[in-house]
């Protein structure tokens, strides 16, 4: 029964270093489970370097071969420092419309460089591609994790995503079936509903995953959403009718079931952990995804199982096909072990030129700028700011950015190109996130109360996606009227929105036709250098003097 | 020549990883440097398990053993994230105001603890002890770094750090000689001066590097600052009458003499990089450390040997200095070879928990609080907030944290008692930083604008200590007043300092006798939960709902 489990535990080797120690496993307690037979763990945090560290203690604790897996939808850098993080699907997605064929390319290359470096740090199952439709701009869990916006565009691109990434010999994962792309709640939040009927899934949300099916996806993630014309009781995770039904049974989907985490708020807010991971197993999961308690959800499977509620022969399926799907990778995982001399095989410097060059290709792709240049502050002249030079104060300009949390921004690193070039062309930093003393004045005409902010042009800068947890507070901030008083006062010198194309989308006709601006879909350091030299500012500076 | 050399680099293995690519080399040139025989390297940044992989790297690309050191006064864990993180020495010279024999006892362990942990990484050469005795409270660089404020404290302590860490089988480092305790200009940023005559050095700034040299310390850092008195031209980095005069004939030291980074201002602003490094090697050093340039350097060198500036003698006697210091690190290096079952020996799992233990009791030691309980603000139940629920404006009251840098604020991660406690007792959060939107009205009396901040009774939590780089903004921020400020509204729920003790000893006699307060000299996570428990707040809590 173990074996059916993934826990959850850091990337980080220290109990103390867990960022979410209710979520994540103490060592002591990972160790027991290993030794007593949980057959997969999911880990998030840490370095690249230290994640393969991680593995191979993991491997040790373990008395059979695990299935090691991420959430590295956008690069295994985007959850692991130090291994490649690229832009957002969607990137691709937008691109599709313009140039299919060299979208399809990039998706690939994309699929490659994931299974590539997830392999080398001794990950085995990568949990993507994303299979939702992003119908829904209001989506606050899927957005630009999504390959497109229509079905055949997704079906497209994640098909291509996998031809890459299993090339590489990793498992993948096509998720949220069936389908999570049309919802404005967050499931980790509250349940959503999807009231759409059978006709129209098949015309919209179940493409791509036919698609990834056809492509030998090795596994296929449930969501966490309420389909009434399907069922109207049990959410897709728990639903006989949508996983035997729908998934097996009208799809033909052979492979490995699992969960979506059982602690998302959407399902354990409704059920206990134990009864949570028995009623996915009934509705034919294989895979009990983050179970609230993992020693409650191993007894009450056992208990499901000596009572007759669960056919044993049933968990013997899924303990097969668990099987079936980790032989595959035997092989490949044998090729991965342990070097001494190079530990990280081709991460041993970070990314690969190749996969550097794949980012920055995507960062174009995804870049989109109007207007003129952005013009340097007066009394500012750049020549004596070229060095970053002068206290903030001294700084004619404002370099306003929007960001979600500034203790936890793995974009905005030391030196970070939207800090660092306009700080260079004499604009000083004002950092806005949700924590920040209000830069709001009530006024609905005339929203930002710019006496906190002080004088001088404005250079804008959002960071900005469909992001989870946010319950819809930064959709209600007034970007919209902030562009327009500024632009009234005079005294907008530029705009960038990094993530989100609808607020984007929102923004750009309100700017007046000179108006410098761009939006890129990543938020990643090498986004931000793209974006700020579109618009003029940043060739040839460099960061300040020495410090630390 | 390139043996003398002590180059930087980043701890992360990927060069698009550099905080600081000004300063820290790329892997191209560090690797042909290492080649050419450059034989040292100080790291900054990265996690404890990627420094292991980093310095076996370094060793792999060089010709021969290399000096591998980093600046881990405060523990490894202050530079490397994983391995112990301990609060500032000056608790400890606090401490042996009342209990001597308990502080000498923990100075030991400290120095073990840091011993150990670089060792098991592979740093052969720890940059500790700070001898600077602090009787400076306005001093910018020293600070909470000394190991005490007047010099038997110092010399007792760091004597019995180095006990603990030589006895680990590593290098360690006496600095800033001949001592930068009574300065209050950043060297960061300019030259300082101190206008003391040798009498006064005598009874003041020598003791601590006299017992250090008593102690066996391998080596010795320069301070970038001037001496009138002994030398009226070159600050001590530079000066023939400090090093050779003093240290060497005067102190009898027979060690390793290190300049301190030759790329800070008060040396780079006035010398070529290769100019100073010759000056520094006329002047007696035995190693330069961070020249600007490296190759410059060594091209400086090699000319003022070639033209008869530089004795040859005087070369190989620093490289004899530097092979004897390494001769007596080889057993300890032997031992600390790579064991892929269990990469990080000790540090397997994090921190060892003796370290941890020590940690705590060191956090222990450095805690003083006065005053009541703090009170859980009016209609925030404590029951309904014990997950941390509700949207912030729900909250009562106010946690108002003063930090230095958000973007880069390893002692607030995911979770830090600073936020997640006051949250679950009903405080909402308000993060301060330089980049923030001002929390200050400008009026003298009532100086923080509490409009823009909200209503409710205000937790005021200062993390600030003597830093560098800050250029004195830090005091120039009115806290004082505002305390008075918000004890009249009756606004003042509690105060915590997390650091320096002199703010501390501003502030605190400004409170009524039932205010709650705590001072704690160390910043980190255990630090704030021993502070804010010790003031009532926090026990039985934890944090939020799931996430991420």
């Amino acid at each position: 029964v173990a074996e059916l489990l993934v826990v959850r535990c850091s990337g980080h080797l220290g109990d103390g270093q867990r960022r979410y120690p209710r979520w994540e496993l103490d060592n002591g307690t990972l160790r027991r489970l290993l030794a007593e037979g949980v057959g997969g763990v999911i880990l998030l945090g840490g370095s690249a370097a230290e994640l393969q560290q991680r593995l191979r203690q993991l491997r040790a604790w373990a008395a059979q071969p695990l299935l090691l897996c991420a959430d590295v939808e956008e690069g295994v850098g985007q959850r692991f420092e130090g291994a490649s993080w690229l832009p957002p699907p969607l990137t691709l997605g937008r691109l599709h419309r313009r140039e299919p064929q060299r979208a399809l390319d990039l998706a690939e290359r994309y699929g490659h460089c994931i299974g590539e470096e997830a392999r080398t740090l001794g990950l085995n199952w990568v949990l993507a591609p994303v299979c939702d439709v992003n119908n829904n701009p209001a989506n606050p869990v899927i957005n630009l994790r999504a390959w497109g916006e229509d079905p055949d565009t997704c079906a497209a691109l994640t098909t291509a995503f996998l031809r890459g990434a299993q090339a590489e010999g990793v498992l993948c994962c096509a998720k949220h079936f069936p389908g999570h792309g049309d919802t404005a709640v967050d499931s980790h939040l509250a349940l959503p509903s999807l009231e759409h009927d059978r006709a129209r899934l098949e015309r919209v949300e179940l493409p791509p995953f036919r698609a990834a099916i056809a492509a030998g996806v090795a596994s296929v993630m449930t969501a966490h959403l309420l389909l009434p014309a399907l069922d109207a009781e049990r959410p897709a995770t728990l639903s006989p009718a949508v996983l035997e039904g729908l998934l097996r049974r009208d799809l033909g989907f052979g492979g490995l079931i699992v969960t979506d985490a059982l602690v998302m708020e959407a399902i354990a807010a409704r059920h206990g952990g134990g009864e949570a991971a028995v009623l996915a197993l009934e509705a034919g999961a294989d895979l009990v995804l983050m179970p609230e308690d993992a020693d409650a959800a191993i007894a009450a499977i056992v208990a499901a199982v000596e009572s007759g509620r669960l056919e044993r022969g049933r968990l013997e399926a899924s303990r097969e096909r668990r099987r079936r799907a980790l032989a595959g990778l035997v092989a490949a995982e044998e090729s991965a072990g342990p070097d001494a001399a190079q530990p990280l095989g081709p991460l041993t410097t970070g990314p690969r030129p190749e996969h550097r060059q794949l980012a920055e290709e995507l960062v174009q792709a995804g870049l989109h700028r109007r207007g003129g240049r952005i013009h340097p502050p007066q009394g500012s002249g750049t020549a004596d700011q070229a060095d970053g030079g002068g206290a903030a104060g001294e700084k004619a300009g404002l370099n306003l950015v929007r960001i979600d949390n500034a203790l936890q921004c793995p974009v905005l690193p030391l030196g970070a190109p939207a800090l660092t070039l306009p700080a260079a062309a004499g604009f000083r930093p004002c950092l806005l996130e949700p924590r920040s003393p209000s830069p709001w004045s009530g006024d609905p005409q005339a929203p930002l109360a710019l006496d906190r902010l002080g004088p001088g042009p404005v250079l804008l800068q959002l960071f900005l996606r469909g992001n989870p947890f946010s319950g819809g507070a930064v959709e209600a901030e007034p970007w919209a009227e902030a562009v327009v008083q500024l632009q009234r006062a005079g005294r907008l010198a530029g705009l960038v929105v990094y993530g989100s194309p609808y607020l984007w989308e929102r923004l750009e006709p309100l700017l007046t036709p000179t108006t410098p601006a761009a939006w890129v879909s990543a938020q990643i350091p090498v986004a931000q250098q793209a974006a700020l030299e579109a618009l003029g500012i940043g060739t040839g500076t460099r960061a300040g003097a020495f410090t630390d």
